[in-house]
């Protein structure tokens, strides 16, 4: 029950103490060093009966809050992916969320339809993406969804749906998903959800774990012949796992051949890579202008912009619209019953929406394209530097090749271990198991073909040269610690 | 690239322009007075390619967003719901944004898990939910979603999830899920999203649009004698169109003899209600707490908490987890393994979730259960207020009863009219129109069993007395107006 007096002593207050926490970021502990339960233990059961004083509210926050969050803008966090924020992306959220409102069509709020309009344009254009996705060419166009696993349902949604429509006899419980063994999880959620079939295309370690043309066809051939109907393809350029950019060309080759396959380009983190021209070819840039069905990215991984913003660019708007348009009485209106605006709420799954554009349009403003460009430039070279100092290590090595500002790596055997894979594997998890129980550091395991991994994503803004160094002597500390254990005991 | 200190003063300005924004916006225009397209035409088409000045991105909001914003928050907003935000919601959204993290599982920030698991319960004790619901119970819980479309196709996944489970050889085809006529429109997107069908049951004006138990029980028997397999009802405790309460009593009922039916409560905006005592019998929360299999409210609606902020509870948490979990390697840990903590990821449809339970806490405690109970309290007597002007008035009439704070009118038919459904239903037209050209208020049009009709919905935080008083006149005289044209030329 807050006055406007109140709320900017309040405010102020609250812009004091983010600063403080930004100036003792680096000092804190990366991961959070409380056990399960410990918040449920500090607080009442039920809300107080009569309103508190915002004083004692701010202070519980910076009390018992923060030093249960794990800091993902800390310099030495390279755990998941990169969820890279900004002051100019909090100052928007500041900003849209005293502007509340549920934003599900033009009159709702138009500056909030209209910014999202032009900044998907905007974001298009500083990936490079062809004319067909910019809102710009009426057919085409871009929506802020919340994530990836958002934009994969709706992107599998609008497939069913067109494809459903072409072939309207098509028995629908053998319609079926590809993904490959490397898809984002995102991929198996949307078919459990959907209730649908998903195939699990093979990749190899030999190809770098990149989805071939020729084990699509392959899969494609089979399932048409025996009566399924494969309806999309998540195909990805930069998976979770080990960063792989699926064989583009060859894909949208066969591709080619069956046209009613929907190829939806999961590249949400790799996708911002595509600001830096030098990063295109790498990422088949020019095959998914030509021939993608539909495309993502999130700024919130690796763009700067505070989560949550995924944006999905598809060739075709009405493929959206023709699945997700549900329009009663009340949400008629005089604009969008003329076409003459969009109504975003037939472009993604629920009604109403935050207005996440302004975040964008502020780091997009504040950046420029030259500022994205460096940000992404440092995270791809300090990835390298973290590389080349792997390389030149004899105790861990590299997996797959680096990719991006993502490495893979795991532990070398010693020498004289009987079973190698089992030796490094164990080791691995040795290490991975020590690397967890510090707090000054964090890292992700991933499994590839049997290997234990670990996996080092770069990308947070305050990520500098000496954290890369620091982070690497951690490792190599730990995996040292890791041999002497499995050479006195024979296995960890 | 904004540093510390920069964004110190951004801030401290972002404060202070939000705080004239809440002291000017009574004297401001409900409805932006912007035409479609308005802002393209202000943008250039691309981000600029050197970062530009803080100072000038945020006067620009000033100058080209604020004015094309509908005011959710302006006391003569009477349209759609309420989006009722406070400034201890803004400062929540502010300090979320700042520990920016994707909070997925527990150890990605727990705190964030732990805020949500406390935060629901206090929720659901500040309604009278039944301990069943509780995270407490271990068996149960709360979920904060986006939206409440979101809750709906989060519990009509579940609910098929768990309906083929139990039913392994049901032919997939002929599940259904059943909506009444005045279900809100997330019923149907659910069942197209996923692919189902949905059955529309029949109200009347008689039942004043509530769900009977009989026309269930018909429909139950009608469809499983015909091979169907009815697995979810989506049941309303206030519709958006006129705020019908469906029978519960009887509807439990009847479910009672088909316990493979899962009953959803969408309580999106009356359930807020429930913090007052005085409603829960008119909500049958006793019902709801014995029967319900699921019960989702939305704090963004009437609930003081930014948007979105969508409460999800479940009598039996397996049934998200069994429906939606999918655990890669990348994503395990060892909390998560040893089921001490709750992975919120496996009880929502996308992977990351925002930071959304800090809001809820800062403004649960803010206010209080006495705070929140006056404001709910206010906007049912200021509905009653405006319930009783209609009464008093020959020109208006309720087509519905008054539900909480809402109320449904059309034009009354001259004494002379011919067809006074069609005179009745142009009337109305005619002043929707006449009011929807002005800017000083907003309304929403619907349409009961044929007749054209206006809502008038009460909650923003700062509505008054005198604001129902205004808005009654507006209404009053926009209606004189059209009879008067509708006398001289016939028909409107």
């Amino acid at each position: 029950m807050m006055d406007i007096e109140q709320f900017r002593k309040a405010g102020y207050e609250a812009i004091d103490r983010i600063c403080d926490f930004y100036y003792r970021l680096e000092q804190k502990n990366v991961v959070a060093d409380v056990e399960p339960g410990y918040l449920q233990n500090l607080l009442p059961a039920q809300a107080p009966e009569d309103g508190e004083d915002f004083k004692i509210i701010a202070d519980e926050y910076q009390r018992l809050i923060v030093p249960g969050l794990t800091l993902w803008q800390h310099p030495s966090f390279f755990a998941y992916f990169p969820t890279a924020c900004t002051f100019e992306g909090m100052l928007a959220d500041l900003y849209a969320s005293s502007a509340c409102n549920p934003g599900f069509n033009w009159i709702c709020s138009p500056a909030c339809t209209e910014l999202e309009v032009v900044v998907c344009d905007w974001a298009a254009k500083l990936l490079g993406l062809d004319k067909a996705f910019w809102n710009e060419s009426k057919t085409g166009g871009g929506v802020i969804q919340t994530t990836a696993s958002d934009s994969v349902l709706v992107a599998t949604v609008a497939a069913r749906s067109r494809y459903i429509r072409a072939n309207p006899d098509a028995d629908l419980s053998k319609l079926v998903i590809y993904v490959s063994s490397q898809t984002h999880s995102a991929g198996a959620k949307a078919a459990l959800i959907l209730g649908l079939t998903n195939r699990i295309l093979d990749v190899t370690l030999d190809d770098n774990l990149a989805l071939r043309g020729s084990t699509l066809r392959a899969a494609l051939e089979e399932d048409m012949a025996a009566g399924k109907h494969p309806f999309i393809l998540i195909a990805t350029v930069g998976t979770t796992s080990t960063g792989a950019i699926d064989k583009l060309p060859e894909i949208f080759e066969v591709a080619n051949d069956f046209p009613s396959l929907w190829v939806h380009i999961d590249a949400a983190w790799a996708g911002l890579s595509l600001v830096c021209p030098e990063n295109r070819e790498l990422c088949y840039l020019d095959r998914i202008n030509k021939s993608a069905t539909s495309f993502c990215t999130n700024f919130h991984k690796w763009g700067l912009t505070n989560f949550d913003c995924s944006v999905l660019w598809v060739r075709n708007r009405i493929d959206l619209t023709e699945a997700l348009d549900i329009t009663p009485t009340f949400l008629r209106s005089k604009h969008g019953d003329a076409g003459t605006v969009i109504d975003y709420r037939n472009w993604h799954l629920g009604l109403g929406r935050r207005f996440r554009s302004l975040k964008l349009w502020f780091v997009l403003r504040s950046y420029g394209v030259r500022g994205f460009q460096s940000y992404i430039r440092k995270g791809i070279n300090l990835n390298r530097k973290f590389a080349s100092l792997v390389r030149s290590s004899s105790e861990i090595a590299l997996v797959t090749q680096p990719s991006l500002a993502l490495s893979v790596f795991h532990v070398n055997a010693p020498m004289d271990a009987q079973d190698s894979i089992s030796a490094q594997n164990s080791l691995t998890t040795a290490v991975y198991e020590s690397l967890s129980a510090r707090k000054d550091i964090q890292l992700t395991q991933t499994s590839v073909q049997g290997l234990t991994c670990i996996r080092f994503a770069v990308g947070a803004a305050r990520t500098e040269e000496r954290h890369i160094e620091k982070a690497f002597a951690i490792i190599l500390e730990e995996t040292k610690s890791a041999i002497r254990v499995f050479k006195m005991k024979g296995a960890p």
